[in-house]
């Protein structure tokens, strides 16, 4: 049972799932809008306990300045915000921007985590909220080297009031700030993050659940989708080749190889886990600025059937990325909320639905893991 | 417990469906080729007691002629069969030639029934077989107006003796002398066949479990695993259009609006029972005598997400008919070979995994039928 | 030369290519947008003399009441405008509607002429004109039974007069009225319109040009472009599939069998012009409304090469129709008035680079057409 | 006028492209195929003198052993040779097999060529032939960095003759040995071949005739006949995203990026000179192994249209690369005996049709190539 006002401390505030999450929410609360790619209010999780829409309050951190309503308007243009919708949540968008806190990632690794955590707690306080679930949504990381701190925690704790070393990435830096804060955490995005064992020994050493990671949005879905297909009819996947089109800054930033590497990383272990090891699977995240925020992927599938026959299966997935991502982001606020509330720890592998390269659990397949959360939700009431 | 030698009866034995499973039950047997396709051959199904490969005897009707090797050789040409494979099953193509039976339907339907009854039951005598399943894999008929007789066995059974009257199409005479003759029947076309309530009447009289029907091999296929993912996503379907291209004889066939309406309607049956009625389904089946064996159906499905924001989906499926329906054929056989031997009767709902219009039961979504498959064959051991 | 200011007439012009035509041609006059879709801003075209933006009148006919500027907010959901520029139009949209004329097909069709021909001639007198081209961008029409009179303009002229008859559709009376007022006209839909014999021998007799017919915008233009390709190779098409996907009035119209077949004969003509006519050539065109301006065709061709080899093309088009044609329309005025200030007459077969069923020419290739317009552009200079 | 029998000497006599040339050549003179794809057998060339079918002699290079039947074989499986075809052409192959041999690009560089060189010169001697022509359809070869005697015939005489140096890939040896041996050369591969300055100097001074190069077979193909439209009609293309998956020999050369770099760049290339240089064009190659001789390409063009819309284009591209390459292997080679025959020398910028990277020309729009190419073969006549 969610027992209060919930707050939503998104890392990465001023990015475009983040504005489209707060538009959406303000959207949602007004009556504007029907609840339309949100999970939490399909039929089969009706009787969870969740946080209603009017009791979820927003801030978050962002490395970034801009008033959310710039982002805003340029999502109208890009077809993620209906113009008329725009208009009517202006208002909500300043409010939240007063919620939106610099992040400053530089210094003593140890003083950083004091002070987003003296910021998200801040929040909780000015806002008499009873929990404060922190979300991930900045942009990707390159993947870090592993580090001997990076399991133990009394190590990485040392390691961190260290002066001259750096042993987390941003993203980690913000997972331990949040449990430091007494929050459960959401990785949303491929980086770090929380996935260290380190941080998981900190979350059920302070009896907070945690969700992810990368959320789960357009031709993963399709592949934790189909791949179990092939598996049950005994057709054998030869080959699943993968390009993903993209613009806007998720574009610009995975043009960068090194932060593309964690993205198709956590692409590949879903089909690997899915299918076994010997398919081949080139795959490729290609920056195509004049696309926006529509991403394209196309995926080819070839695969052996009876007697050795040669089939294929194309995929063109056209989406947009950010309309996809924000309902799922708002749906993880309120079931790790009550999942707080509910007392668990540690990693929720029952969330994996929403995630593809899912922390607390080895299953990909799709059905199996609509199943999961369906039960898991049930059992939180 | 499949307890001795099982008999395959083919409805349509000359046919590519059947002359490719035939020469795939061949090269089986003969160690010669993996049993990709074989959802029977899964681990899932593992400990279930099927009839073996070298257990299946095949014989059949057809109302053609001409001899299965002449089949496979086209089969070969059109990429379905393996060369170097059709020269190790010419010898058991010529043995199974000598168990197909010309059918002939007509004269008094009753006679008609016995008759075909006749050649089944001496099928099964001379091969000294436990049991013979009956599969229709002939060519789709056009759909019949409904008639009283067909809601009630007695009714049934005096117009089938008046020899002014043709109450039952061809399937629906063949699935009647299947029950005749004490066998299982499977409908594996869209065909009325054994879906009238007089037949599944007379099948329960008799203790007789069946299948069907209309066998799920491609475009619905993928609509049965992908409409629920956007139901679990919360995603609103909009429209849902296809296009079937396919050459062969099945394109001859449904090139006839009459023969097609079956297929469609089957289809369609489908999509709306998986996203409900409004949703816009266009869908045609074209013959292109060019593409042979190969079967392409393209998809294009338009959603909306989070705040109206429309995406696609679009897919291109590139098969071999005969291919995927082939092993699905042997697969049935042995599964409802083990239910009649586990004392089953009547429409075998658990079997929907098969089918694109599932007798006895109304769940179309494929990970849910395959959950309920492999329970229920769990359940013959 | 082109001599003083041109009026553009558009019979159906509350329609969505009206709108979007006349909505661009106030932006291009305004100079907020590059002239992007427009041939006649090519280098190729560089020294033609044609009417400038700001030279050209709009005023038109439709039988449907509705301000533009409704319209013209519908076409800005769909995509079709820009939100920011629909700001700017409004005044003029709202200058064009005051010339505008309800059009009524009823009564006498001699009568009905005079009635058109009246408001045409008006326009041009009220607004000082050098000339006005009439361009049919209204629906689709049903085709048309053959009659005597179609090919005789004598005989058409005394059963226009005669009150118990009917036999021009509207389009054809649009355009009888065109030339009646000494007008051009430009068939920018399939419908009958000016491509009746008589029709022809009226434009000759005045002197007067006129070309078509329907616009040439997506799949046949993609058409016309690679099925040379395929013949420059000695590649053998053996089957060109289509399905067009479409929402909006004009998938409202082509819903209706009647009308769709106007379209689906202008389609297949072009592809048997290019290819021969022992292409398999299904074609589908499907009303999909929650695609709204948005038209998807899927085309699959099947060919073959060297020794037989079976290969494949499949396309996608995904266009907004009004936007497509528009500028065309926009071009046609242009180039049309250029060629009755030049004094040409009949069909002008070098227009047949904008029309899927080019009169006055059986050209269908693409690059010959684009040659033919260049070459006979210059040559009006 | 070709003066008697013409010899076609192919570097890589034993790779795919080579054996597919040679069986459909066999099969050609035996009237057992009709010339699908050969483009010199258009009524459009129907007046050019040029070799008949059973006046052309096949010898090769190649550094790899194996006989062509062996190829032959798993080209018949891979369905680029239909089976029956196989039975007829094995007694012609093992005769050319007998004029293979064996090359060695080893020691000091002029003495390659001058052994290269002798090959070719015993050959046409030993056969009576008028020419050979030499045509290159090895493995792609890495660039190689540019050397000032690559642009001075007498610097790379001298370093040739200079035993510690290798100036010269062997494609370019190959080159040198062809004009070397007073034989026209036709680059069908992106390798640097015989386009050098210093190269293009020697074929000058021998008077003799050269093409290339990059056989034009698919993906740039289409871009060529599509990239013009969208220039015609005013249509802006923002990006042109290409993926390629391919298996056989091919796929594993240019799975190494140095190998994929040639070919990579002379798809670029053309891209560019067709639409300028503002594209985005991201663009892969995939070694996808199951995939066999199937290449499958997709690409996807954006494009904006009139007042800025967003518009897109899919192509998916399935074909047989040696069966679209071999055919234009016997064109090329009888077009460049006759240009041979006719006196011309130099790069044969009108050959431009057939390549993906003309030498001798900057026109890459495929239908002027096309005209360009009709005129030209009627000016040898």
């Amino acid at each position: 049972m969610v027992d209060g006002p919930t707050g939503l401390w998104l890392v990465g505030a001023r990015g475009s799932v983040a504005t489209t999450a707060v538009s959406g929410l303000l959207a949602l609360r007004a009556g504007l809008v029907e609840a339309v790619g949100c999970v939490t209010e399909r039929p089969e999780l009706a009787g969870v306990a969740l946080p209603a829409w009017s009791d979820l309050a927003v801030g978050g951190h962002d490395v970034a300045q801009g008033p959310l309503e710039k982002r805003a308007e340029l999502l109208a243009e890009g077809g993620v915000l209906p113009h008329h919708l725009l208009e009517c949540v202006r208002a909500g968008l300043r409010e939240v921007d007063g919620e939106i806190r610099t992040a400053d990632y530089g210094g003593v690794q140890a003083d950083v985590v004091r002070r987003l955590a003296a910021d998200i707690t801040a929040f909780r306080e000015r806002r008499g909220l009873a929990r404060v679930v922190v979300v991930d949504v900045s942009s990707t990381e390159p993947p870090v080297p592993p580090l001997p701190e990076h399991a133990d925690l009394a190590a990485l704790e040392r390691a961190l009031a260290d002066p001259d070393r750096r042993v987390l990435p941003p993203s980690s830096l913000a997972a331990c700030a949040a449990l430091t804060a007494g929050c459960p955490f959401v990785a949303f995005t491929p980086s770090t993050g929380i996935a260290l064992p380190a941080l998981d020994e900190l979350a059920r050493r302070e009896g907070l659940p945690y969700a992810g990671r990368d959320g789960k949005t357009g031709e993963t879905l399709l592949r934790a989708v189909l791949a179990p297909m092939f598996t049950a009819r005994a057709l054998r996947v030869r080959s699943w080749a993968g390009t993903n089109l993209l613009g806007g800054g998720d574009g610009a930033t995975l043009e960068d190889p090194a932060h593309a590497e964690s993205k198709l990383k956590s692409k590949a272990n879903g089909l690997a886990a899915l299918l076994g090891g010997d398919v081949t699977a080139p795959l490729h995240i290609d920056n195509v600025p004049d696309l926006g925020e529509t991403k394209t992927a196309w995926d080819h599938v070839s695969f052996e059937g009876f007697l050795g026959a040669r089939m294929s299966l194309q995929l063109t997935w056209t989406g947009l990325d950010s309309a996809l991502a924000a309902p799922l982001v708002l749906d993880l606020t309120r079931l790790v909320a009550a999942a707080h509330a509910a007392g668990e720890s540690g990693a929720l592998g029952a969330l994996a639905f929403f995630f593809k390269d899912p922390l607390g659990t080895d299953e990909h397949r799709f059905a199996e893991q609509t199943r999961e959360l369906h039960a898991w939700a049930r059992g939180l009431a």
